[in-house]
């Protein structure tokens, strides 16, 4: 059985306050037409604070893609081994025990990808399996969850590294002032984030079941525009009213395991943005206090891509609430529209 | 058990030969210091002819990355439909039955990636889960049949839709005038591959065990700088020898299943250039004849990347050779530097 072991999270040494932020966006776009509607959404946001791999000046000066690609490539390195090193000994596991690493990051593009790199020098075996996603966004920390299930359920004797390493304010675009890009650029923070599928022993979430769902028709909703300037992120304003056709996917794939997924112990999505939280609470007719913990890394952290959901299982097992078959759902929404969804049951069980 | 089935290969309509590439070399690079060995290159690639989606003189023209991230949209929508219908059709199955699509593409970058778009377009189900990898380049063919087969493994009742969709041309740099590039130029070329992984049934190959083997400390002999201009891709000049340290790799996954790599029916890897066959041949001692299916891709396509394994296999269905039982190794390298391995068993068992 296949467990989902305490991640282990790293953000960075500069932090910027909401305060911060408001006050940028004033001095920036102060001509622009619609700044009272742009910080109104910044302050709706709810995210106190963000933390940067660099000082903001830094952030706001964009020094070209081959430059942004370099510190990509810099801060990976300097910042994942010691998160992995974390994760590998939460889980109770050497490296040399994992057989699938699998790297989540939209926010900065290497070939190879960072799991040669993480293999040669962090004691991996050479044999270690690689699966390196770039093109799942924000939805890419649960299909990490899933793909992980799903090796584990193939191969029940092995363990699999999560890597989610995501430096959002790398693809800050300072020519790019529409309502969604200056909402964004108050939205997202950097983090790395990492965690282990025991396919034997560990404690955590036992995984028991995962889907996906794609939302007909919205693959141009959240999407990339890939220029000489590097990724920018388009985001139509329909996104924040995603819930409302998922919860029914999230409904079926408990409904698949016979559980209802209004009635269960812990809830850790993406944190998208406030109203996926209060619009979840609604549509799944749960009390909002079941996404505190997916709030908390909103406040904290902002929108911090695929690791949001390996934070909030963090707070989960640091608030040491969870007993023992408690159940519960995880989900990661992102491009596409997809919802990679989970189910699973907290389990103390210590190694086999 | 996971076969997979015959795929279908498209390569594109405009057709540059050997002469038409060492013309271009010539007129290109008459100054160049080490034409002459740029030419040899070339000519000893064996790649006689090579398919790109845009005549030469376009492709010759680098219009930007801007322009080059929409051409590859543009053309993967334009391409890739037909030939994923004619895999399904080949696997006799319909596009609602499939539950993974692994979309392989090193030589454009797209978010959402292109499963989205493919999902809504031909009829696939929401729920299809979705694997995009773009940073495993010419191992991902191996990669994505090795992904499919575990998945299969995982979810006996699966079948997977594998994509691999590669416009080379796309990643010509006009300034990059090293060696490797010049030999790169004269070396890859465009197409598209697509097949199916069916859980039941199906003609093809019984996949009974993958592995991956990353080579100690070269994660610098192949990759990109991910510059303004778009993907430049580096080769070391290191990585012609690379399947003496490859083959140990190739006889240990073999031996895991007590198989003699050296004595195997069917061989099916990436042609990366000639060395790599011919080394093959030597450090497995297998004859030279045993690379046909892989050496014909190279001669008549060029380096198709990710989707070289996939024309290899297919040329093999068309050889129609294979009996029942019939043991064979496939294998795909790349980026890492990695090989992703798998061993399979021809089976014509129709669908149960």
């Amino acid at each position: 059985m296949a467990v989902l072991c305490k991640p282990a999270i790293a953000v960075p040494e500069y932090v910027i306050t909401q305060e911060d932020t408001l006050e940028l966006a004033r001095r920036l776009h102060k001509d622009h037409t619609q700044l009272k509607l742009v910080l109104r959404l910044i302050e709706h946001t709810g995210v106190l604070t963000r933390h940067l791999i660099q000082p903001i000046d830094k952030v706001l000066k964009h020094p070209g893609l081959d430059a942004r690609s370099e510190v990509y490539e810099e801060e990976s390195k300097a910042r994942v081994p010691a998160v992995v090193r974390q994760a590998l000994d939460q889980a109770e596991l050497e490296a040399r025990q994992i057989d699938l690493i699998v790297y989540v990051s939209c926010t900065g593009f290497m070939m190879p990808a960072l799991t040669a790199w993480l293999i040669n020098k962090l004691g991996f075996r050479s044999e270690t399996r690689q699966m390196p996603i770039a093109q799942l966004g924000c939805a890419a920390g649960g299909a990490a969850i899933n793909r992980a299930h799903d090796f584990c359920t193939a191969y029940p004797d092995a363990n699999v590294l999560i890597v989610a390493c995501e430096f959002c304010s790398l693809c800050y675009q300072p020519t790019d002032l529409g309502v969604g890009s200056l909402l964004s650029n108050g939205l997202f923070g950097d983090a790395v984030a990492a965690t282990v599928v025991r396919g034997k022993g560990g404690t955590g979430i036992h995984l028991e079941r995962n889907g996906s769902y794609l939302i007909p028709h919205t693959e141009d909703w959240i999407s990339y525009a890939v220029r000489s300037t590097g990724f920018h992120f388009l985001l139509d304003k329909r996104v924040p009213g995603t819930m409302e056709p998922l919860a029914p996917a999230l409904r079926a794939v408990a409904q698949e395991q016979s559980w209802d997924a209004g009635n269960l112990d812990f809830y850790l999505v993406h944190a998208g943005g406030p109203r996926i939280l209060d619009d979840l609470s609604r549509f799944l007719e749960v009390p909002h206090e079941a996404f505190r913990f997916s709030r908390a890394t909103l406040t904290e952290y902002g929108n911090i891509a695929s690791a949001v959901i390996l934070d909030a299982l963090a707070r989960m097992f640091d608030e040491a609430s969870s007993l023992d078959g408690h159940r519960g759902l995880m989900a990661g929404f992102g491009p596409g529209i997809t919802a990679e969804m989970a189910l699973g049951t907290w389990t103390s069980g210590s190694a086999e």
